[in-house]
């Protein structure tokens, strides 16, 4: 099995369940026999980006570094999975740019988790949203800071209408049509 | 062909020839058909540590942040190269350590590129040793930094007497013998 590899990019707001999706996909992906790592946000945090903000720019250059770990891994036949907020459209369009450059025939899918503000504020499993809606968190994405929706995603998954299981379904149908797996 | 992946750690002064070993090695190892990374010192900085200094914790920093993706690449079957200086014994042992708690069976072999600095003035490439010499590089290892020899380190190149052929050698022997090729 000598697969090309791909990188899995998930993105959308805190709590649309990018976490969650990108976890049941790759323990399909790994016992089917495939070679994944998940990037998680707050992993990728700890070990490339400790020091970071939350500005723009300093969002944007832990994207990048997310963006050059995966095309590493997707280059060498590993289906890398990110889950970063990921809020610029134009860092998250260089990333795809800087995979096709990777070779290796390294492939791009944008996964977008969409959920509307009421539905996150309702939820709000960590209660972040109650504090950003107060306004006592800044820079906190979608409500006192920038997101910017992908315009063309290869998979889009709605977390207020769509079951987990039919994310799953849909990401793993990508996949397939894309001939990673 | 489903190898288990390594980290091969080049490790050694500015000017050793870790980088040209390196290069060498991996030159060889992709002909003969193995998937190999390259996370050069100059291009990891530019890519996952822009910002950091040279002082310890800095250094430290960086190396972590090197020996993270190394560990990620070489449990998915990568032979990971890297030819960072990584003058501090404790943080090259606690890469070590990581990379072995990794899974996938990933191995770690330190390549010790052994120069004594009167050769490297001599040789002096890039003209820092006689800056450093005449004190005007601060932090440059070997000279007004420390640099920590490893005690044990699975290959040992002397670059004053071995010939790039020789380390080579030694080198694909190391890997044969620990079952990486």
């Amino acid at each position: 099995m000598d697969r090309k590899g791909c990188v899995l990019w998930f993105t959308g707001l805190s709590g649309a369940g990018k976490s969650t999706l990108a976890e049941a996909v790759a323990k399909t992906l790994r016992e089917t026999g495939h070679r994944v790592e998940i990037l998680d946000g707050d992993e990728v945090r700890t070990n490339l980006s400790k020091g970071l903000g939350f500005s723009k720019e300093d969002r944007d250059i832990n994207i990048r570094r997310i963006g050059f770990v995966a095309r590493l891994l997707a280059r060498n036949g590993v289906i890398a999975i990110t889950a970063a907020i990921s809020p610029y459209r134009a860092i998250r369009d260089e990333v795809r740019a800087d995979v096709a450059k990777a070779g290796a025939g390294a492939g791009f899918m944008e996964v977008f988790m969409r959920c509307p503000i009421p539905v996150l504020a309702e939820r709000d499993v960590k209660g972040l949203y109650k504090k950003a809606l107060a306004g006592e968190i800044k820079n906190f994405t979608g409500v006192s800071d920038p997101y910017e929706e992908p315009l063309a995603p290869e998979v889009l998954v709605d977390s207020s209408t769509d079951s987990v299981v039919q994310g799953h379904q849909r990401v793993l149908a990508a996949l397939r049509a894309g001939g990673h797996i």
